[in-house]
């Protein structure tokens, strides 16, 4: 089933627009790539309405924000509201600072979101609305576990029903809710938190896989998390000794490039709540 | 012929001054190191004469376009025409929103560019005013194939007429013209497009090619486009059934740096009309 | 003795925010994994003050420079020195324009830097408040020597003292020095000039090691020095005849995250002066 998922991004071909920090924004346009999705960033205010018309999808993102990016990220996730794209939030660092706290809540309050992916300390956040992060990973007091997992998940199901969206809490197990049906994904490969923006990417590719698949968006989101999950495990079957995280990171994308619908369906591994 | 553009690029070094967008711009930036010249990235108003000044040439892209960033790019374009240094523009995504093409149109007005580069799509907006784009790539169909060819020819060599200037309007196969003499060149490899930035890499190499080569800007700007598809086949040979666009990425940028001047007038395939 | 350095940078595991630009950034994100580190990128002056806050140092990186963002990095340098941490200065084309090098004699005057890195244009820039350079390489006749090794001691020195500060200064010798001890040290290749951000990249890395070697800021500088040259050999050595400057990059790093104390002791070439 979640190999259906990544045959209509093949098949759809679809332009994805990102507003997206400048760390980790030329790996995001890659793997768009690489999962058959195209990339176009912009953040000026005068084009994003004009730019997000054109496109299939919308990805904002937190990371590096500058509060100059905070109106065009509203003008681009209305007019994308309007036109019936899905748009994602990735609150990179909310609750790190209260300038991404306070934006990720405004974006909320201004923004129908379609999925909202953050890691435990974001998620969080924004269901608090406050919250302490240790840069961009989660604190590792809230880390997801088989110990915490029913936890997260009702944290997870908690911001899903209040926000009527998909969330994506990605950490050792992945979490995929719209508050009623929950995934709990289990691929990945501890490799992925020693490169950056893996969580970028993965918000970029979602994106694209919610663009692809819109009578699907649950089952979309969670294809694309266990997708990324497989790959890192594939990725890190390819490291020889002397390869370190710049490889793993382009082994990573050439993953997603490779990855076929039938091997998404062999590999992924979850279970439904 | 096209080999003694590249010998001179090694032999002269120069420094190549980039405005351009947060997405490729590291890529940028080694494609310059790969073909022996050097970078330097700056955008702000209050020292990009001051830069443009010390560089061999401006390399002028629109992707992710910032209004504030356009005072900046007329300062340093002037500065560079005063001086005598080529100018290249990368118009990206012009037709895709107003801004980019009524941008691209201004800098036309205060700038003489040695050259432009865009696809097919780009240089239709700038001939027209105006058109349409999926994203940074041309519409499939304004693709330049062998039934379009001479349209397509006809389009470039109208804008280098009106413009003064070379134009490289670049696609399956690739057309570099001053309006008068025409380069129609068909190395490269489809995988080119399955990376981001190829586009803006080949523009930031041109202008060291058409900085190296001031007596020869026509011919300048067909060696680097012959250099770069012709390094486009070489990564594709390299790649192993795991590799994808992220170790292809890599391997163009090796393969350009590898180039030799007597590979590349070995392989380069092109037709003048 | 180096060694212990970078043990204690994979032990203490240090979050590491970095003002820095966009040309270079994702290496800088990714070295600081590899070393042992995180990182955390954000420029906005609405937060870098508590994002300062959560981390352990900060490395500030004239690279792409805007007006607008000095601010910033000073409102970051002063909490930082506020609360006792590490403050890096990499003044990236100090020389190269008045702004550059009015910021770079701003950034002095009001924050207390616990280490500055730069190539000798840019360190001499320093010292003189004024220079000229070729981009961001040192100028061919200002290239650190066995002929000019004294007098580039001599200067590294006149800096370290007046500011009261570590100065690692960069070249084909390397000096570290806090003004009355110094090393000289040996390693390194010339492949790592063929990439871009090999400097911005070292300085991210030896915010780490500072951060991490509260009580040993020259000895954690040098560590860092010797370190990234050692890597740089080390990628070299990995190199095959189809392997360019990209492929090298990603070796690099590689090599960083693979870098155990043990081989950093066993590697480190250098002198004590």
């Amino acid at each position: 089933m979640l190999g259906e998922m990544l045959k209509n991004v093949r098949n759809v071909h679809p332009l994805i627009h990102n507003i997206t920090n400048y760390v980790t924004v030329n790996d995001c346009a890659n793997i768009l790539l690489a999962c058959g999705a195209s990339p176009i960033m912009t953040d000026d205010e005068g084009e994003v309405e004009d730019v997000t018309s054109i496109c299939g999808g919308l990805n904002i993102n937190l990371g590096t924000l500058h509060q100059g990016t905070v109106p065009a990220m509203i003008k681009a996730g209305r007019k994308a509201n309007e036109l019936g794209h899905p748009v994602l939030l990735d609150p990179v660092g909310a609750g790190s600072s209260r300038l991404r706290t306070q934006t990720a809540q405004r974006l909320l309050e201004e923004i129908h979101f379609s999925a909202i992916r953050g890691n435990v300390s974001e998620i969080r956040t924004l269901v608090r609305g406050a919250g302490a992060s240790h840069g961009v990973d989660a604190d590792a007091i809230d880390r997801v576990t088989e110990e915490t997992l029913n936890e997260a998940v009702r944290l997870a199901e908690t911001l899903a029903g209040n926000r009527k969206t998909v969330v994506a809490m990605t950490g050792v197990i992945d979490i995929v809710t719209d508050g009623k049906k929950t995934f709990c994904i289990r691929n990945g490969h501890p490799m992925m938190s020693a490169i950056t923006g893996g969580g970028c990417q993965l918000s970029a590719m979602m994106t694209a896989y919610l663009s692809a698949n819109s009578d699907d968006q649950l089952e979309a989101a969670a294809a694309a998390v266990a997708a990324m999950g497989l790959c890192g495990e594939k990725a890190y079957r390819r490291m020889s000794e002397l390869d370190g995280n710049a490889s793993y990171r382009n082994y990573l994308i050439d993953a997603v490039f490779r990855l076929t619908p039938e091997e998404l369906d062999a590999g992924a591994r979850y279970e439904l709540r």
